[in-house]
């Protein structure tokens, strides 16, 4: 089953995955689910929306347990972020059939469109839809780097662009989200545990700083005469890490736009990008507003203004307790470990929904801690047990 | 006629020029200096290589006087870098005959073509093709940003871009070539001089420093397994301001790219172009070789790559001293004044004609000291104090 999705969408010079939203690459992923559905008679549905549903059991029932994840990928991304979460859903249903386990629940399997926004800019398009929190209106403005919109790119894979929007009737359906999702940090290798469970994502945003000084001749200008904004900048960047470590958080510069990006022109412009975490909102607040205050006094001492703007931000999502607790206890008893809870720094579906449905992720450990990226791994005992623990999940949930 | 100039290829939004070689706006220049020369009577010709000359007297008879600039710009350029020169040419020429002086030795005024390559990357193409320093092999190679090569963008303009090339009896004709420039640093400014004469050329250099990193993830990746390249990046950038005062000359950083230049991103490449520039060959050396070092450091101390490419690099520009030594004695009889001689850090035509030909420059003040910019000024009383010294400097040469 892995072996056959491995190959979509894989870039031949870099190793990395390029499955963006409703491009041929998503596609031939769609069409992937629809067969694994297929082949274990299960009903295959595509909601208004574009995710797809895989059910055991007749979801109108109600109180329904679902699993899933997605599988578009970042530029150059991994083979496991999103993949092994649909994966490990069809691997679980399997070992449950092994183990002869008849659900007093429905038994659903999904894979959400468009979770990491890598083509129109926006992450978890599918679930925001869904869930409500995005409108239609909203996405239909949504554009990608060629200028085609959301509406004429679902046109072309097929959809309907004026069938989306919230779907309220679905999630009443479901009594439990679960999504099993490769980790994106250490955590679990420097614990030395295969398997965690998520508490929370951490509250994260994006903070636009516009550096503007003067633009001048680099090699006629004396430094006692320039307004240069890469001095500030670089100044910044520094202070983001030291802030960051201070608040034990993180925080980045990674995006950088520069006029007029002349190798003999001191800069008018220099457009920098911070992205920043942290456990809970106070640290999160210490760390921008050092970061800032530090831009401020450098900023001022170059002669360069400065403007900051908060571009986007998401507060902290808190799992649901009673779910969380019972994962504890189910994997706790099902293996002789203590599941570790932790925090994530990224988003997911699963922090969208966790605010219409009761949530909750289980992580599998990565041994390099790297994501969206080709050297993304989790080796392939860590996988089964994460299959395994996720079964056993979906067998404590679906006997309640 | 400097007001005929003035609207030539100006930005409405930004207020600066776009006199870019062999566009439109370029050839409005080049049209402007035909009629400037045939209203005046003086024999108009157009070089192998698009510089233009206009002659009062046989430049056959060689030992000419030649004075001028050029008329292109660099993106958003001031009004005064290059056409100063070439209509202070013309109105010395009108003041020479206003004075009834008749010159022993033929007057030329030249427009150099493409003197700042905005378009096509190389700086004074038109006076390197001449000097023979730049081939019709090399040149024939040039590409603009829309892929348009040098070739095709001349003969668009109406030249033949198969007869370019080195033109030694043309320079062999040439007796002395003085440029009048404005100036693009605070010399003259701080020193309360109107004029000034150039001692020499800084040394410069450009250096691409390549900080490969690790990509991951911004929100997840903990602080201590990050490879972020941005950070020894921007303790680089910080050191060339601090060698740079070190040794008294300048340092920039105005170019930059990032992969994946991603907000939640943390760079794997983070590429940055260093400017530098010395009075002498031994304080460039000291900037550049403190700057690698620390940027070694730095790059070792975050776990990054670090490639260091010399991409391009101009040794120190004397200036004729016998003619240098004559401008000043010109210059100090004709006024009160000692006119302060100073090295500059930009590159100029005369620059590449010194090679071949006894060459010498004069600044005009510049009050802002900003160059490449709309701010780049002069104030008309200094323009007209640049178009008497050079006026008494062609009389000066002409008589002997």
């Amino acid at each position: 089953m892995w072996r056959q999705l491995l190959p979509v969408g894989r870039d031949a010079a870099s190793g990395g995955y390029r499955r963006f939203a409703w491009t041929g690459a998503d596609s031939d992923c769609r069409s992937w689910f629809e067969e694994q559905a297929r082949s274990r008679r299960l009903a295959y549905e595509v909601d208004r929306n574009g995710n797809q549903w895989a059910w055991l059991g007749d979801p109108a029932r109600g109180d329904a347990v679902v699993t899933g994840s997605h599988l578009d990928s970042v530029p150059d991304g991994g083979a496991f972020d999103g993949p092994l979460g649909v994966v490990s859903a069809f691997a679980a249903l399997d070992e449950l059939r092994h183990r002869g386990v008849r659900s007093a629940r429905p038994l659903g399997i999904v894979n959400f469109g468009d979770e990491e926004g890598a083509r129109f800019g926006l992450a978890c398009v599918g679930s925001r839809l869904t869930a409500g929190v995005l409108t239609a209106e909203q996405a239909h403005r949504l554009t990608d780097a060629d200028g085609i919109t959301l509406p004429r790119a679902m046109e072309a894979a097929g959809y309907d662009p004026d069938a989306i929007g919230a779907d309220p009737e679905r999630l009443d359906r479901i009594g439990a989200f679960v999504e099993l999702h490769v980790e994106q940090g250490r955590a679990l290798d420097l614990s030395g545990d295969r398997i965690g469970i998520a508490s929370a994502i951490w509250p994260h945003g994006r903070w636009r700083f516009d550096f503007r000084g003067e633009a001048n001749h680099a090699g006629t200008t004396r430094l006692a005469d320039r307004r240069d904004p890469m001095l500030s900048y670089a100044e910044t960047v520094l202070a983001a890490r030291r802030e960051a470590e201070l608040a034990g958080a993180v925080a980045t510069f990674g995006k950088i736009a520069v006029e007029p990006n002349g190798v003999n022109a001191i800069p008018s412009l220099v457009r920098g990008w911070l992205d920043s975490r942290a456990a809970d909102q106070e640290r999160l607040d210490a760390v921008v507003g050092g970061v800032e205050k530090a831009a401020r006094a450098h900023a001022a001492a170059h002669g360069v203004d400065l403007g900051v703007e908060r571009e986007s931000f998401t507060p902290v999502v808190e799992f649901d307790h009673a779910l969380r607790d019972e994962l504890a206890r189910i994997l706790g008893t099902g293996t002789d470990l203590t599941v570790p809870v932790l925090g994530t720094g990224a988003g997911h579906d699963a922090g969208i929904l966790s605010g219409r449905v009761p949530t909750a992720m289980l992580f599998v450990r990565n041994p390099t801690g790297v994501s969206h990226s080709p050297a993304e791994y989790a080796t392939e005992d860590d996988c089964v047990a994460g299959v395994l623990a996720l079964a056993d999940v979906l067998e404590g949930l679906a006997r309640t």
